[in-house]
């Protein structure tokens, strides 16, 4: 077995590379194609991004999968059995493209089902937010600690567009009783704004890219990951995700039961 | 009269030194107090910077009227004749307190209704946002240029809480139709993305201080200020403002009307 501290150091190298790479393109001219509709875009750089990190993953770890985005990682993955790399090329790809600052590059280690190493790159802040199960969670070189438990009242909450126009009368709630509601469109962006503190919680529908690595962080500093339900998440399938305080988390459960 | 060269280099050193002071004291302990409701908070550094900016004025521009948040300046104004200050001491004291980031500084002065100076300090980011009636538009030492003139269905819109959770159906539609949505919790912040071309348009109720330096700002660069249903601004009270590119303007008028 591959030694954890070793593909963390070189995992810490390959995303700040791909973040490096994102950053110097970002002002050039690149195609920006759609997706399943016209907000929903992928850029040549994401493309590339996705074919960089693999590679060096293939490299490093070569009997791991990979699932990624933009499908240059294997195909019908549905067991998380050994070692699965999940990647985010560029999360926040309309940030990128529309404002230049917002997105992040995201990369997790799954072994055996349970989340290992985390890394959540906030490219233009040049913060890497990366963590190792039992190791703790850094920004950089500074460790982070454990955000306040507050309550929902005292906290602000971030979610996307579609839960508060469209959600259910609870979610909408649940957005209206918070002390305040963002909305960033990364959820790298957003994430890293839990474990932070500098959010409360976080709602939002996520596919495994958009989940592995924040999941990874915000559990390894005892913030709550699971299914909006109460359940908890399979990392494989899209998911209606909260990441939260513990306090905030209960008290969405009692405005959504 | 003052010269108007004179009082733009004395209140960028102003607006600088009242960031400063945020930056200093954001740490540290401070009171914290609410004003209409648990959402609405103000702390003793938005006063502290309030009364440091206003004695400034006074000494610089001693004829002149004062227009600000927290109620250190004058009482009552009711017309805009003469030189008139607006001050924000800090804008998104919520993310100040909550987030230690996404909050500004904002200043702005009017003589005879025209505006003349605006001033927007993202304090964390140390940009200050500045421009000069006729004399273009600055962020630090560089100079803006206009917005590319991008419609609705190609740009990101801001828009407060209230508006996307419960109004009207027109404003909610144009949330729906934009490219993505966004909420960052300060007036200033979302005025800069507007002027930087990060956002398309900003949607928001607005008082005095929350709306004169952006819209000195944003009509300098030729983009588009006015009242939601098309009317003009009266800067002297609060307005359903839209801050937005000639185009998305012309297109939330076709969903609005």
């Amino acid at each position: 077995m591959t030694d954890i501290n070793s593909l963390d150091l070189q995992a810490q190298e390959i995303i700040r590379q791909a973040a490096q790479n994102a950053l110097e393109k970002m002002d050039a001219r690149y195609q920006v194609d759609t997706k399943t509709n016209y907000t929903d875009l992928v850029t040549t750089i994401d493309r590339e991004n996705e074919q960089l990190i693999n590679k060096r993953l293939r490299e490093i770890d070569p009997a791991s999968k990979i699932l990624s985005e933009e499908g240059f990682g294997d195909k019908g993955i549905r067991s998380l059995a050994g070692h699965v790399w999940i990647v985010d090329p560029i999360d926040g790809t309309m940030n990128f493209v529309k404002q230049h600052n917002n997105f992040a590059v995201m990369l997790a280690l799954y072994v055996d089902g349970q989340p290992v190493l985390g890394y959540i790159m906030d490219v233009i802040n040049h913060r890497l937010y990366h963590g190792r199960a039992g190791h703790g969670v850094f920004v950089n070189d500074q460790r982070l600690s454990t955000p306040r438990d507050l309550g929902l009242q005292e906290s602000l909450v971030a979610m996307n567009r579609g839960l508060v126009l469209n959600g259910d009368e609870a979610i909408r709630k649940v957005a209206q009783t918070a002390i305040g509601l963002r909305m960033y469109g990364s959820a790298g962006i957003e994430m890293i704004g839990v474990i932070t503190g500098q959010l409360g919680a976080y709602i939002s529908h996520l596919k495994p890219w958009d989940l592995a690595a924040g999941r990874m962080l915000a559990e390894e500093l005892g913030l709550i990951v699971k299914s909006i339900d109460g359940g908890s998440i399979n990392v494989l399938s899209s998911n209606l995700v909260l990441v939260a305080t513990s306090q905030v988390s209960r008290d969405i459960r009692q405005i959504i039961n």
